[in-house]
C-alpha cells in the first residue's frame, strides 16, 4: 500500500480541485513541466489524444473545403502593428526575437501569438479577383503568448497547439455560413467525442477578439465551478482586410474589401476534458479518445503462468482492433497493476485467471465506475463495443448533470452576488452598456460575462440587473479560468 | 499566348536551374516568399504533400514503438550550452528571444534549432532503471537555423518542418537495430514513395553531426550536379547522456549512462523532389503523393455544354476515388486550362469532348511524358490505377538514370578533378586523416565528402587520393547544396 500511495493520486478532487488536477497531469503521464516556465512537455499519452482531435476536426474541416498551409512562426514588429486594436491585445505577451547568432537584428520578431498579421500579408497579394474567394486555410501549430498568470498544465501555458482557421470571403453570407458550420464542427467534437456539454454564444463587446466585430465561443464549466473558454469563431467583417489591404474586384468590376473570419481549438480543451470527467484514482477519459481501450491483466502464480499468459495472450490478439495492453509484468501485484491503469485511464480492464480459464469466462471492468460483469470469452468481440458506447453516454451524462448542477438564473443584483459566492454561474438579463458590464463585475467580486446564449429566452420587459432599463440579452457571468 | 507566357515557366530547367526552380516554386503555388527574410510560406499545394510525407512516414515509426509527443519551443541558453560539441555547431545559427511584452528575459531562450537539449534534461528525470528504456520518442515540429547562405525555398530556408525521434536505449545493440529500420524507412520512402533514389552511408569524423559518435544520410543529387543532404540518423553514443545526465540502474542494479540516437527527414525533401522530376512545363510530381490525381477537362461549346459538363460530372463521380478535379471554368480555353494543371503537376488529365461522347471514350494524357491514349469510359476505373503505377515506376526509373549519370569514380586527384569540373559526384578511395579531406576540398574548389556508403567494395590494395598512403573507404565526393 505504501507504493500504492506514492504512485497514486494522494488529494482527492472535491476537497483541493487544483492540487488534484496537478497530481493527476503528472502521475498519469500527461505531461511534465519543463524548464521553459509556463510550458509544458506533451507527453505521449496527452499528444496522441491531440492527434485524435486534430485528425477528427480536421477531416471535418476538408468536408467544407478548407485546406492546410504552414506560415512563418515569425512576425516582423511593423507587420503585427498594422491593425491597432490587435496588437494591442497581443503587445504586452510577444515573445521578441531580438537576436541570431551574435547579431542584433535590425526589426524584432514576434514569435506568432496569433497569424493574421503574417498571413494577411500573403493574402492581400493572393487575392485580386472574387474568383479567388473563398480562401478557407488553416494550420495546425504552435503559438506562444507570455502570459503572467500562474500557468496550469494544458488549462493555461506560455506556449500552447492549436489549429488557427482564417478564411476570406467576398460577401458577409458565406461567412455566416461557414460560421454556422464551424460552430457546429466544434460543438460536435466536444458532445459527441470529448463528452463534454459547452454553452454556445456571442461574446459581449467589452469581452471580444482584439480586432474582431464579433467573437463566438462555447464556454465550459470547471468542476470548481469556474468558467473556461473552449473553442471560438471571430467574425472579423472588413476590418482586417482594410489594415492589410486585401481587396478583390467584384463581378462587377468594382474594387472591394474582403470578409473576414478565425476560429481555433487549442489543447487547453485536453485539460478541460481531463480534469472534468478524472476522479480520485486518476484519469478518466472517453473511450472514442483512448489510444488503448483495453488492458488485459493476466492473474497468474508459478506453476499456471505460462498457461494463463498464453490464453492472454490470444486474447490480445483477438482484441486488436481496440488497441490492447496487454500487462504480463512481473514483481507486481494484480492489485499493483490494477491501480497503475486505473491512473492512466485506460477505460475498460479485463482480468483473466486460473478459474476464468477453466470457465472461459473474463473479468470486465469499467473504469468510470468501476463495474465488474463476467462474459464469455467467445462473447467478448462483440460486448466490448457496447460497453465502450456505455462508457462513453455515462461520461457524457455525468459531465452535462456537472454543468447543470453548476448553471443557475439571477434577475437581480443580490440573486447574482449569491450564485457566484456559491460559486455558480449565472444567466442574467443585461444591457449593452459597458459600464453596466463593468459594475457587475466590481460588484461580484470579479464576475465576467462569458457569453450571449445563441438561443435567447424572450428579453421583452426584461430589465438590465445593473441599471434596470431595459435588457438586450441575457448573458451568462461567472468567475472564469 | 501571352498569357500562357506570363502564368507559364519562362526559363528552361537545363537552362538556368536555379531561376527555373524558383519560377517552378512559386507559379505552381508550392511556396511563396514571406516578409521573414529566409522563411516560406508553405502553400497547401505543398503542406498536403508533407502531410502524406508525414502520415505515411508516421506509420511505419509506430510499427518500431516510436511514440509522438511535444516538447517547448523555447531552450534556455544553460541547457542548451551542456554538450559542448552540440552548442558550438547551433549557436552561429539560433534566433534567441531576450524580450517578452517589454521585459527583458534574465536569461535569452533559444528558439530550437534541434530539441536534444531540452528533451534530455526531462529524459534524465524520467529514465531511472532498464525497464523505462527503450524510450523512443519522436516530434512533428518546427525548428529555425538562422542561416546566412542565401535561401532557397524548401531547399534552405531559415524555418523548416521535420520529424525529429530522439531515442535512449540500455545497450548499444538495440540502438543498431533501430538504426537499420529507420534508414530503411527512410530510404524506402525515398524510393517507393518520392521516386527518388539516394546514396546511403555514413559521414566521415569531420562531417558528422555536433554532439554525434556516428551520422548516417541519405544523400540526393539535384539537376545541377549538387549533392544534397537527405534525412539522416545520428548514433551519438553515450555523448549527450553524459552531458544531460541520463543514467539507468541495469538489471545487475548497476548505474549506467543510456545510449542514444536521433534521426530527422526534413521538409527539404520536398525541394529535392519537386526539382528533381519537375519540367519545363511545371511540377511533375509522383502520383502516390499527389492530392488530386486526375484532373478532368470537359471541352464545350454553347450548344453542347450542358450534356458535357453533365457527362463530366458523372465521371468526375465514378473516378472519385482519385480525388479529381473537374474544370468546367468559362472563360478560359481547353489549352489554357491544359497548361495550368500541367504547371500544378496533376498526374493525369482526362479530356472529353463532344466527339467522345458519341463514342463513349476518354482521351487520357500522361503528365510526365505528355503521352495520350484513348479509352473506353467503362473501362477508365480500371486503368487508371495502372497508368498511375506506371508513371510512378517511370518517374523514379528517369530519377535513377539521372543520379547514375551523375556519379563517377576516381582513383587520383587529376580524375576527381575533372569529374567536379564537370559536375559530377566522385567515388574515391579516401584514408582517415582529415587532413587529407581538407586539403582534397582545396584542390578542388570546395568539394565535400557526402557519405561513406554502406555497401563496400574491397578497399584493399587502395590508396588514398591525397597521400597515396592505404585507403581506409571508399566516399563520395562533390559540390554539395
Amino acid at each position: 500500500m505504501a507504493k500504492k500511495n506514492k504512485e497514486g493520486l494522494t488529494i482527492k478532487k472535491e476537497e483541493n480541485f487544483s492540487e488534484w488536477y496537478q497530481q493527476l497531469i503528472l502521475k498519469s503521464e500527461l505531461a511534465d513541466y519543463s524548464p521553459v516556465s509556463g510550458s509544458i512537455v506533451f507527453r505521449p499519452r496527452s499528444y496522441q489524444i491531440w492527434e485524435k482531435i486534430q485528425k477528427t476536426i480536421d477531416s471535418e474541416f476538408k468536408k467544407i473545403g478548407v485546406q492546410n498551409c504552414y506560415f512563418p512562426l515569425f512576425i516582423p514588429e511593423s507587420l503585427l502593428s498594422k491593425e491597432q486594436t490587435h496588437v494591442k491585445g497581443f503587445a504586452p505577451e510577444v515573445a521578441w526575437v531580438t537576436q541570431t547568432g551574435n547579431t542584433e537584428l535590425k526589426e524584432k520578431l514576434a514569435v506568432r501569438p496569433t497569424s493574421e498579421a503574417i498571413m494577411y500579408d500573403s493574402y492581400s497579394k493572393w487575392i485580386r479577383s472574387w474568383k479567388d474567394l473563398p480562401l478557407k486555410l488553416n494550420q495546425w501549430n504552435n503559438v506562444v503568448r507570455w502570459e503572467f498568470k500562474h500557468a496550469v498544465p494544458f488549462l493555461r501555458t506560455r506556449e500552447f497547439l492549436w489549429n488557427e482557421g482564417h478564411h476570406a470571403y467576398s460577401n458577409a453570407k458565406d461567412l455566416e455560413k461557414d460560421k454556422k458550420a464551424i460552430l457546429k464542427i466544434y460543438s460536435n467534437f466536444l458532445k459527441n467525442y470529448m463528452a463534454l456539454p459547452g454553452l454556445i454564444g456571442e461574446k459581449t463587446s467589452k469581452e471580444k477578439f482584439a480586432g474582431a466585430e464579433k467573437t463566438y465561443t462555447i464556454e465550459l464549466i470547471l468542476p470548481n465551478g469556474k468558467a473556461i473558454q473552449g473553442p471560438d469563431f471571430h467574425d472579423d467583417g472588413q476590418n482586417f482586410a482594410k489594415a492589410y489591404n486585401i481587396k478583390f474586384k467584384d463581378e462587377n468590376g468594382k474594387e472591394q474589401y474582403a470578409y473576414q473570419a478565425t476560429y481555433a481549438i487549442t489543447t487547453r480543451m485536453l485539460g478541460i476534458m481531463f480534469a472534468i470527467h478524472s476522479d480520485d484514482k486518476g484519469l478518466v477519459i472517453p473511450p472514442k479518445l483512448a489510444e488503448n481501450k483495453i488492458v488485459i491483466v493476466p492473474i497468474f502464480a508459478k506453476d499456471n503462468k505460462k498457461k494463463i499468459i498464453g490464453q492472454a495472450k490470444k486474447l490480445e490478439k483477438e482484441l486488436q482492433h481496440f488497441n490492447p495492453i496487454l500487462d504480463v509484468r512481473e514483481g507486481y501485484s494484480p492489485g499493483w497493476k490494477f491501480s497503475e491503469w486505473e491512473l492512466k485511464g485506460i477505460p475498460i480492464r479485463i482480468e483473466i485467471g486460473p478459474k476464468d480459464i477453466v470457465k472461459k469466462q473474463a473479468i470486465i471492468v469499467k473504469r468510470n465506475d468501476g463495474k465488474k460483469q463476467i462474459a464469455k470469452i467467445s462473447n467478448l468481440k462483440k460486448i466490448i463495443p457496447k460497453i465502450l458506447d456505455e462508457i462513453q453516454n455515462q461520461l457524457r451524462t455525468n459531465a452535462e448533470k456537472l454543468s447543470k448542477s453548476k448553471i443557475t438564473k439571477a434577475d437581480n443584483l443580490s440573486e447574482l452576488q449569491k450564485a457566484i459566492k456559491n460559486k455558480k454561474i449565472a444567466l442574467i438579463p443585461l444591457c449593452k452598456k459597458i459600464g453596466c458590464e463593468n459594475e457587475i463585475k466590481d460588484a461580484t467580486g470579479g464576475a465576467k460575462t462569458l457569453n450571449i446564449p445563441l438561443k435567447q429566452t424572450s428579453i421583452d420587459n426584461k430589465k438590465c440587473i445593473w441599471c434596470k432599463k431595459q435588457a438586450d440579452y441575457h448573458v451568462y457571468v461567472g468567475k472564469s479560468y
